[in-house]
């Protein structure tokens, strides 16, 4: 894969944005990643930017050029992503793809949700689009209900409990008081989570992420851009992978792994040349307390049946070997659903840069991975991002 | 560029599908164009997918896998673009991008649309979303009227009249009559266009584009796929451009000029190293007869204000110098927005490469182009397709 390095990164706080246009948020965090890269406006060729449901929620389709003439150039291209929950990983991984083909040499990636506005019903009619509407909407299968199908299977099949789970949200909620950028800063116990309302059982109201606004963006440059400006960026990009399974779950042979993540972080680890054993941190789709645990043993960190155990046995805490999630992930953090694959890339550059204020728990950490995926996991994008030489 | 040739192509009629669900159309697109293409089908590397209104029209967003498991493989990834009425072109863009950058071999482009189960005034307020929602939709302005706007600012600052504009279209319907997969056959004369019932003066139901359902897909290969598995496709994308300009038209300098196609047009020629001179035969967005005058114009066929009497002076009909729109064009063919870009590949290389029921109208041409457009042309992709060496 040709050098990609992030110049400059921003984001909106993640939360309740009631009363602020998606255009004036995603303007923020544009603005935040340009001035951060020092990469002149003009220079600009290319957006990717993320966004799942923009006309329902804002009456707005056709969102990349209104988001992208705010660069204030009109001479670059733009284009919207849409692959649900992994929308901005993806606008993520087509912009670092620009760059390898030769065609782009600085481009902004992005993305941006408005929730809030649609209230609770209407959001969730929303996100039940992200399965299939024949086979899972219809009938009456809503999202959460279908991650509890997740977490059943997962439980037969390899045991672990409630408890396990609930050790996941509130890890990520302990590290989400200290990310002022996160919805949720404030800490809960494993009791909160299980005397918490069932959402579709076992999952209660805890194990589940929020609705949330927000916007992210990154300004991400060729290596021979770089060394042209002087610039130094801190991180690179060196593997881009995605994968994709069939979108409803009754068409998987099983249920209990996430084969789209598997191959999003295979591609990824073979681009970057880096093994699971190599990654010192990682920022993960936990949309559910559930995902989280499939997505640790997609990325291989954990053998399949092994990762349910690995927040209540610390490891991935904090102060554990290996801290997932530090920004609170979706749990705590929120999940403005198309700007959280890029959210993910935003926290883990300031933590692998040392400006993240929970860049102190990885001090060391010298390579990360981004997982972000949509749906049930019908897609996913795995970055890996690396301490640039 | 890298060599990227088209493998094989598909479509389906464009017209009333009521009674068909999405992915039913785009399996018979999909499985037409891998079944011309001779490419086994666990070689598919990746799929881009152009829709538009996928969640209003089917209440499915996150289309991208469901539509890629039917490939026979879930070794793939699949990823949805949505830039309005250009969705289509921008996924074919993206399809080439993806072979160009060397991480794809085998690519399947394809876009869909289903619009007539919204009817009429749905699927208004669904298109309207292409509009700046905050400075066009909202204050009322419709989208006909919008590209109504464009007409008589081209008609105030150039000159021209309806009776220009209506054999834009009746040039159209004349092509479409010999297309057996287009929605209208039927031939309309002048006085036809002129007494139609007023859409947003001066455009009347005849100079627009109707409401259609269909589907379209194509394998794009990389130079050495085709030269390692024996496959000699007739015809090359040898350009390919994107361009933007502001999403609202109040924010443009000018009403009677598309920058964004300027843009894409001129990326495409010199990627192609063409110039708008060698080009023999063009399928261009004619979503209203305005739309294809200002096409020409873009892609440097007619210095500014000249096009408008091209169709008039028989120089784009069939028996022109530069035929345009053979196919029918949005206008008489049918515009199923996300398919419409990837359409106009399809009857472009069936056009080069002989097969299409108009092509004697163009035995010799070597160099073509596809235009396709997003909204009131804030989006543009362009490509330059040529007979093979």
């Amino acid at each position: 894969m040709a050098e990609i390095l992030i110049a400059g990164v921003g984001a909106t706080d993640f939360g309740d944005h009631t009363g602020r246009t998606g255009r004036e948020l995603f303007a923020e965090a544009r603005s935040s990643a340009l001035e951060k890269s020092a990469v002149p406006r003009s220079d600009v060729d290319a957006l990717y930017y993320g966004n799942y449901m923009g006309e329902t929620a804002e009456r707005q389709s056709h969102q990349a050029p209104l988001m992208s003439s705010g660069v204030g150039t009109t001479d670059l291209e733009a284009t919207r992503v849409e692959n649900a929950c992994a929308s901005g990983g993806y606008a993520v991984a087509d912009g670092v793809r620009a760059i390898t083909s030769g065609e782009a040499d600085v481009v902004l990636v992005g993305g941006l949700e408005r929730m809030t506005p649609l209230g609770t019903e209407e959001t969730t009619a929303a996100l039940s689009r992200a399965a299939d509407e024949l086979h899972e909407g219809r009938p009456g299968l809503t999202f959460p209900g279908a991650y509890a199908l997740l977490a059943d299977a997962y439980m037969e099949r390899f045991g672990g409990s409630r408890e396990d789970l609930a050790h996941i949200a509130v890890k990520n909620h302990a590290n989400a008081t200290t990310n002022p950028k996160a919805q949720f800063q404030s800490e809960i116990d494993v009791a909160d989570v299980l005397e918490a309302p069932s959402v579709a059982d076992p999952l209660g109201v805890l194990d589940a992420c929020p609705i949330t606004d927000g916007a992210a963006a990154a300004v991400l440059v060729s290596g021979e851009y770089a060394t042209e400006n002087g610039l130094e960026p801190a991180v690179a990009i060196t593997g881009s992978g995605r994968g994709t399974e069939t979108l409803s779950l009754q068409e998987r042979g099983e249920l209990t792994r996430t084969r789209a993540a598997e191959s999003a972080a295979q591609a990824a680890y073979d681009r970057a040349e880096v093994t699971a054993a190599d990654v010192d941190v990682a920022e993960v789709h936990d949309c559910f307390t559930i995902a989280e645990v499939l997505a640790l043993e997609a990325l291989g960190f954990y053998e399949p049946g092994a990762a349910i155990t690995a927040a209540r046995d610390g490891e991935t805490t904090r102060d554990g070997t290996l801290p997932v999630n530090l920004s609170g992930g979706l749990k705590a953090k929120g999940h403005p659903v198309g700007a959280t694959g890029v959210g993910q890339l935003v926290e883990l550059t300031t933590l692998l840069e040392g400006t993240h204020p929970n860049a102190d728990a990885v001090p060391d950490a010298k390579v990360g991975v981004t997982h972000n995926a949509g749906g049930t996991v019908a897609t996913a994008a795995v970055h890996v991002l690396e301490v640039a030489k």
